[in-house]
């Protein structure tokens, strides 16, 4: 009997009241059943997260820089066992509370469509194609492979569109084309339900066109369920139920939300407005067979992963595994990958003239820094200052200035000073600086009250901007390591710095990871996953939805620093690019081989990124090129490679104005090549 | 010329506009006396504050803890290294702003009379012997002794009385009995004044029987400079002056609070309000000469800084002595000695047995507690969980609490399970728990806002009972660390617990020396400047500054731990204790000889101190006992050692209601003892 045939028998024992009790996140036992209790709602975005010590890996965002999707599956492997290691540990001792559990709230696949967004963090950039493959990865990795059990459940979130501002997200209404809706906001979830099948979808908070999220029939019902042809069970993102009446003002009460959500297809609570599904049933707002139906689903999702089973291989993962050193070691490696060296004049690597640097900013010495969001509680982390001081050279600390606007009252301390000190008597600087995760955050987490963790804007603080002038008239060979979650504009610093590192929120093992760049133990090979604006002023408003004007695809301004752009510290040739077929049928993939020499001296990674540009005239607006496949290798010094990356037909495919994806017969260009020399090769070929 | 008459003679050439400028803390530059701009306002509590890197020492309260005043003298002159180095450094480049100076506002000798003052880990505690003793070694290690150029200045604070409520300090009006005054309040003041010849004196924010203690006549110039005959200058606390009116309402405004205190000798002011001077001289409030004696005073301590001078030896100190590694071990052998063992069953030092241990509590991981507060910065920190994990077993950590009342949502992390996961598989607990500095500071800077930095009781915080009470619940050999600045209420603790271990904010290396005496690389050695109440309704009301029912001079009740606890690994056996003389003549010191055996099998220190009791009726209340010496040796396995103490003819006077010392013949007894048997061996001699 499979797990759907005994879900549906073990829900045909419960009372009505019992299957409503099933469907909030924090379900209680059915002793009677023998069921016990369960909590749904786990965190996993980077390692596990909020269940105490677990390996935590960079954030979302730093993990899509390293455009390593082998590197990322890895991760969430591990994740996966860090995660059945606790649950066994938990369930051992009969506790079922929050964070306890195998059904995970992770990916975030929302498209980072504006920097200003605070949680642009948790995902994996700005392009669709990246986002739909690393958010593959992750899920499977999750996942696992198991013949007979899910691993853990992996959730797509949020569906869909939800992308800021977060102080308006429980009562906004997205505005969105049709074209831009399937081309750009579902696209990675298409993607990842085809390709990863995952366990579960969350719900967004905001509307869209009208329709809350949670609770849309076109959204879960008619594109979910029906186009996309999803087969697991959605959550409501939290609190999201009760918006519907209380913010979104589109039913009268929660017991009227509750019956629209279920009817449409959330069977999950966040929350607790399923508490007044009774009230619903009893006024007649919802039947029996779709709490039955939503119940099942539930249902088979526990009995999958095997919470009622005897024989599940998973539960021998020993608590050993948590923060072992071999996933100590996948996080350096990853955190490594993830950083991007965005300038050098040949300052980076340090070499053996350099005995003694100044480590100077406010991120020097942090720990959140490395830690992003969504995270667990490392047991031990290495700053990046500390990364520094362990590589042997002299290292002269001064933390600069506050993370922003200096509190400089006339009595407080003013750490400027010692920063120029610090400077002058060493052969180079590292200044350490940017955001942090209470800068850009979450509604409800940071600090930044005023815009509920969005940014106003793109500008480094104030107190940093003093602090890099200072230094600046120093004089000294200076590299600007910036750390933040998304685009900083960083023009100041690329004109008057040696060189430019972007460290997004790289775990705990993150100061290792920085130094083994900055003294050249291994060479830089993350590349950006979303564009350096010079500034916000060059985006449409926040709230317009639209994606003309937004991210590589439709931005026509001059970025700072391109989608996909990332130095190296070996030249990487690019030697040829050529097409499998010049002629593709409708519908078949294109294969395409990028022949590469590591010209250097040293041994080197390199992502090998792909572009598709459609040279014919639909009708639409198209996007100026799209990333059609990418590639992680490793090349020795000296060594040559060849990559074959195969363009999926999807990705030949432009999205009409209703949002359908049509397959048209035209030329298409291809482009690769390492970021320092911009995009260097071509080649082209027929859609027939 | 010497630099009193070098001064007089600058200042004659002073217009008055000039001279007043010279009584702000950010004195400015007079051009055309050559004479530069300077800050008078620079911090050292326990190593160079507010200037970024430096050697951050264990909190002075945990100085006091050692007993150990060479290893004090040493840690003070260590600082004043690093003082001279920045300030070196700093004037290199011109900069003459706050906090790069070498005038100290340290240090701190207010008695700590009532564990609830939020300020009272910045003093040595609730004694004014062992206060006086330390203060004078600190002065001294700061001042140094040179022939001819004072090396720092440092300023005794907060003259007097002054220890909370932080709350109402602006407008506070102590009411204190003479003889409480002289006996407590004042001893340790006039005790350092007569042997350390401060530079300085900072007058407090309080009133004290009606005069703002910045303005005080009886205070300042009959007490001060009369009775004691300093001869340094006063400068106010910041912002004190303006309290003058403002909040004590004693004046009607600030010229007049202005002149009040410089009249009364408060030569230097922190604040803004002798910008009224000006006006204050215009209405005939101050006459020129007050204010010429001050600047007088100011400038020639200025001189004697050697801050005009080409020949001053410590211009040539070296930056290199910031944060050295011998810097940096002087911290930590003064952590190791700052920690006090207040319980063992014999679960300490962990054995080989011992090969896992759980690190749960909120302060393991937490690097403000090493610092306390008026800290520097420093580039490494040793927190305690990295202490213990570089000690070889293998560490499992959960936070297990957040450190105050857990914000316990349904939705946030419950963090306790994972704790009592980590505490089952380990061979024994370390409980991380106690205070932070937010908890228990100054007003204005701690975050508990209601009470401005003090403490409502002494208990801890309700979420590590709970974790404390889960914990124990495992039945793990558990040893209980105690992190605060202040008496916390630890019965359950010392009930419950194996091992109950007090340390004091422990500075930059605290992880590491409590690494050290846990896994018993070093014994123990530590006693409490203060004492451990069981509750604070123990206590008299907190605003009460009267004397009785306080410290163990006068606290009748029973202590949890009292003043002087302090266990050691090693049996140390107390063999004798001798008199010199059964009979001493009034005015000389009495000496008192203590052989001592250490019986054990490793290398230990020992505080030993001295109390004595007056045993004959003198018609006022007479302290119980008072700490009459005490000295650290150190005894090698199996050794013997004789100690030698001298008995000041201070500590055989009595305190009458007018304040008076009286000398009268009687009957004294000295006790000295192990803290393990308590007081165990007394000897007597008679006063003639």
């Amino acid at each position: 009997m499979d797990f759907a045939e005994r879900a549906k028998e073990l829900v045909s024992q419960m009372t009505l009241a019992e299957k409503m009790s099933q469907m909030r996140y924090d379900a209680p036992a059915i002793e009677r059943l023998g069921i016990p209790a369960y909590n749904w709602w786990n965190e996993c975005l980077h390692g596990v997260a909020r269940a105490g010590a677990a390996t935590v890996f960079p954030q979302a965002i730093a993990m899509a820089a390293s455009f390593d999707e082998e590197l990322l599956f890895e991760v969430a492997r591990t994740i996966s066992d860090e995660a059945r290691a606790k649950y066994n540990e938990y369930r051992k001792f009969g506790y079922t509370e929050i964070y306890q559990g195998l059904t995970f709230w992770s990916p975030n696949i929302n498209i980072f469509r504006d920097p200003r967004w605070g949680r642009g963090h948790e995902t994996y950039g700005e392009d669709p194609y990246l986002t739909a493959v690393l958010g593959t990865a992750f899920v499977r990795g999750l996942q696992g492979d198991d013949p007979v059990y899910r691993k853990l459940d992996a959730t797509l979130k949020h569906f869909a569109v939800h992308s800021g501002p977060e102080g308006l997200r429980h009562s906004f209404d997205a505005h969105v084309s049709k074209k831009d809706l399937y081309e750009t906001y579902l696209w990675a979830f298409r993607y990842c339900v085809r390709h990863a099948a995952p366990a579960a979808v969350m719900g967004a908070y905001n509307r869209v066109e009208g329709e809350p999220c949670c609770a849309s029939k076109t959204l879960l019902e008619n594109i979910l369920r029906g186009e996309m042809e999803f087969k697991g069970y959605v959550v409501s993102d939290c609190g999201a139920i009760c918006d519907i009446n209380r913010n979104h003002r589109v039913t009268e009460n929660e017991a009227e939300s509750a019956a629209l959500a279920v009817k449409n297809g959330c069977d999950l609570n966040c929350g607790s407005a399923y508490q007044y599904l009774q009230a619903a049933a009893a006024q007649g707002l919802i039947g029996e067979e779709e709490i039955t139906r939503a119940v099942e689903r539930l249902m088979e999702a526990r009995l999958r992963l095997g919470l009622f089973a005897e024989d599940c291989p998973f539960d021998s993962v020993p608590y050993s595994v948590v923060e072992c050193p071999e996933h100590l070691a996948l996080s350096r490696r990853m955190a490594e990958e993830s950083i991007v060296l965005l300038k050098n004049d040949g300052i980076l690597p340090f070499g053996k003239d350099v005995r003694s640097v100044a480590v100077i900013g406010p991120n020097a010495a942090d720990i959140p820094i490395l830690l992003g969001n969504y995270n667990g509680t490392p047991s031990k982390t290495v700053t990046l200052l500390e990364g520094i001081q362990q590589s042997g050279v002299t290292v002269y600390y001064a933390k600069g200035c506050d993370i922003a606007e200096d509190s400089v009252g006339e009595w407080a301390e003013h750490p400027l000073h010692e920063a120029l000190l610090a400077a002058r008597r060493s052969d180079a600087v590292i200044l350490c600086m940017g955001l942090n995760p209470s800068m850009e955050g979450e509604e409800g987490d940071a600090y930044n009250g005023a815009r509920s963790g969005d940014k106003a804007d793109l500008e480094l603080p104030l107190s940093q901007k003093r602090l890099l002038e200072a230094v600046l008239q120093e004089g000294k060979p200076t590299v600007f390591v910036n750390v933040s979650g998304s685009a900083v504009n960083l023009s100041r610093a690329d004109e008057a710095c040696g060189a430019v590192v972007q460290c997004f929120y790289p775990g705990a093992e993150g100061g290792a990871a920085l130094a083994d760049i900055l003294f050249g133990r291994v060479s830089p090979s993350g590349r950006l996953p979303v564009t350096f604006y010079r500034s916000a002023d060059d985006l449409p408003g926040f709230e317009d939805y639209s994606m003309r004007g937004r991210t590589y695809r439709y931005f026509e301004g001059e970025a700072l620093y391109p989608f996909g752009h990332g130095l190296s510290y070996v030249p990487i040739e690019y030697l040829s690019c050529t097409v499998e077929r010049e002629a593709v049928p409708a519908g078949e993939a294109q294969r395409v081989s990028v022949r590469l020499r590591n010209a250097g001296e040293m041994d080197a990674r390199e992502a090998v990124l792909l572009f598709i540009r459609d040279r014919n005239e639909r009708g639409v607006c198209l996007p100026q090129r799209r990333l059609a496949g990418f590639k992680k290798v490793e090349i020795p010094a000296g060594g040559e490679k060849e990559v074959w990356i195969s363009i999926p037909p999807d990705l030949m495919a432009y999205t009409d104005e209703d949002g359908r994806e049509r397959l048209e017969e035209g030329t298409y260009e291809v482009e690769t090549g390492a970021a320092a020399g911009g995009i260097s090769l071509k080649a082209s070929f027929r859609l027939v």
